[in-house]
């Protein structure tokens, strides 16, 4: 069965009007006709499996036949500074949302080498991998912002850095904790000082030198919930 | 420092001579000058510091200065049916040689789409990965074989499957043990059973559909000895 993305579907609703771009989508290209099964997700926890009741190529009409709210998942929020190659925070964003990803802020450190993100594109990726895993919430994007502020808002949590100092294991971490990962250049001493001043852990996460999206996938995987 | 991979190094060497290709690498590309120090490693544990004493763009000819053997990593295994789409066994193969793999085992399976993989590509990629980690291994590079080979080969160990059935947790998996990962089409029943026989323990990965190469990942972050 097809899955739809519905960001604005509510729980009491009977009808639901797919955009001119999903009816094209829908009548036109999946070819599908009146009294096909579609499945809707809101993102937010809410799956409803509809009827095509009108298939029409620009405003097709679906008839909500029943709905259910998934309760929400544990959190999970990385924080990390985006790679200089977008492929990587692509494909990090794709395999963290399968994983279970709740949200991901994007920070701007003294050694950032990229600034901005293509956040619309994200969340497109974000969207396939939410389908493709059967998960009911879009994880959150976040930013970026300047790693000061994210501290403003988020005093405690882990981070790693490749600096010496003292470090804490991989585990036993709180997984509602928020992980920040630094840019290719690490943190910064100063940024260092300031989480750890803040009540940030530093994490050891492992024996060898790993890439930016490689020591954020690690974290994801590590604050799993058991 | 430059560092380059010479899978002949033995410790005893006085000298290593770099192929015409990486000669012309070292004195061509990277216009290196006798008399720079350049890092040999061999992908079995010894670390060479050297001289470059001869700069022949074809035969170049480097003094080895001191070596190092770094003790073996603990293994960790994984069997895994390659995807359809090669990118995401080679990103996945980036992936788990920074984190420490040690052997990654091609599975011929009922379902498999992909029979088979370019292995020379693949090592190439891993052998970058090893050096950009700063690891002193190379994750071994097995198969493709049959699934039912595998089995003969390897008795017990952990696979994923998304057939109901008993299955474990994640947690305090023996790091020792192969864990097998099946194709996009999940491993069949008649798979299933014949693993399960042998010995193998079904474990529950997530509660999320995984892909193939998010699922061998997550197996191997948790396969790292803590």
């Amino acid at each position: 069965m097809s899955t739809f993305y519905a960001p604005s579907l509510q729980s009491e609703q009977t009808h639901y009007q797919l955009s001119e771009e999903e009816s094209k989508h829908c009548v036109k290209v999946l070819r599908m006709q009146e009294g096909a099964s579609i499945e809707l997700i809101n993102g937010k926890g809410l799956q409803a499996l509809t009827i095509l009741e009108d298939a029409h190529p620009k405003r097709s009409l679906l008839r909500i036949e029943s709905s259910v709210f998934h309760e929400k998942t544990p959190p999970l929020h990385i924080a990390m500074a985006p790679t200089k190659n977008m492929d990587r925070i692509e494909w990090y964003l794709e395999k963290a949302t399968e994983l279970g990803l709740s949200k991901l802020t994007f920070l701007l450190c003294e050694h950032s080498e990229r600034k901005q993100v293509n956040t619309e594109r994200l969340e497109k990726i974000a969207i396939a991998a939410m389908k493709q895993s059967k998960r009911f919430y879009l994880p959150e994007l976040e930013g970026p912002m300047r790693f000061e502020d994210f501290l403003q808002s988020h005093s405690k949590g882990y981070f790693g850095h490749c600096e010496d100092g003292e470090k804490i294991g991989m585990n036993g971490l709180k997984s509602t904790m928020p992980f920040l990962i630094g840019p290719e250049g690490d943190f910064s001493p100063t940024e260092i000082a300031a989480a750890l001043k803040s009540g940030y852990q530093a994490v050891e996460m492992s024996a060898f030198r790993l890439r930016t999206e490689t020591a954020a996938l690690l974290a994801t995987t590590t604050l799993l919930p058991e």
